[in-house]
């Protein structure tokens, strides 16, 4: 089993932080971003979408998108569970993670995609040129600030998103809200509850991974 | 169980297709959206993002997001499953779920409700008012026909998105397709594969739920 990797992009971040909850160790292959290397024929061949990560298995199929090799991964090795250890727990740690995609890290990808220099021409991830649009940015970047607010009001009373288990939510919730630094989106001064489990998932082993 | 649903919506609508399939009766509550019932503080205490689907259990547990409630239901009725049988064939789901979700129906959603008369003030689902951008409607329609040539080459020599079997899969594809035609996106004439699919998906009793 191998990752295709990128050690400074968000999305893998979250497959690495799910692997190291769990004590797997994985065989990286760094695929370099900068010099558009996701574009080259060889990782098309793995994804046509041209994004990392991709977890090719040892017959050499191909899976992409973070749920599906968290998923995949969970099923390989449930323990500890990261999505809940009941169908219903399930369906809340995904309905999160979803949220936070969705609601979170959806705006976040338009706010910065749509106003960094170097991505001119690839305001959208994948082979395609597509232009930026600074109003997007605009509207990504108030779009994030807002779901600040409803993570603040869902961890209060709450240790982690969906409760008392640390789940493949916080991990999504973590990379979002370091993302965020990236176009200086921080936390709110007063959003007590956010911070306080922003510095309790961040003291993880995990989170550097 | 009841399912906070509405007719006409497409989101929803995977949810009734995917409860068809299995045989599953849901007890529907219809959310009148065009008067803005899913801003209502009653719904809101359902889901604080404002929209449907919505699952609610008997002791009260909601469930929003519509993969969430997917997954939930295919743990309560595994058969037929729709996310496939093996954890590999699974995860290959999810991934052809979350591409669909992300290079179609998320573009879709952009050209819908960035130039819908009705949705002005409310480009975005959820209780903030957010201005339309009608360039990212323009991109949102490109993005939206490139989808259409990805899933064409993906259908050639597949039965079904996935390979051989029906899966979750198809059911956001067929949504999506149909979506789609509200802002007069057609299938491509020679996308034969695409069409040949959506005939046949079309034409599957669950297609009326």
């Amino acid at each position: 089993m191998k990752l295709y990797d990128c050690a400074t992009a968000p999305s893998p971040r979250r497959v690495r932080i799910f692997a190291a909850e769990k004590g797997i160790e994985l065989d990286k292959v760094q695929v370099d971003l900068g010099s558009g290397e996701q574009f080259a024929p060889e990782f098309r061949a793995l994804n046509p979408d041209c994004v990392v990560p991709v977890l090719e298995l040892d017959d050499g199929t191909t899976i992409s998108e973070v749920l599906a090799i968290c998923q995949y991964l969970e099923e390989l090795h449930p323990d500890p569970p990261l999505f809940g250890r009941a169908a219903e727990q399930r369906a809340i740690s995904t309905m999160w993670n979803n949220k936070i995609e969705q609601h979170g890290l959806t705006h976040m990808r338009d706010a910065f995609r749509n106003s960094a220099k170097g991505l001119r021409g690839h305001a959208i991830t994948g082979p395609h040129d597509v232009e930026q649009i600074p109003e997007l940015a605009e509207r990504g970047r108030q779009c994030v600030v807002a779901f600040f607010d409803r993570l603040e009001h869902q961890l209060d009373g709450r240790a982690f998103i969906t409760g008392d288990e640390y789940s493949i939510a916080d991990i999504t919730g973590l990379v979002l809200i370091d993302f965020a630094r990236w176009i200086k989106l921080e936390m709110p001064e007063g959003a007590v509850n956010l911070r306080r489990w922003h510095a309790d998932v961040s003291a993880r082993p995990s989170a550097k991974a």
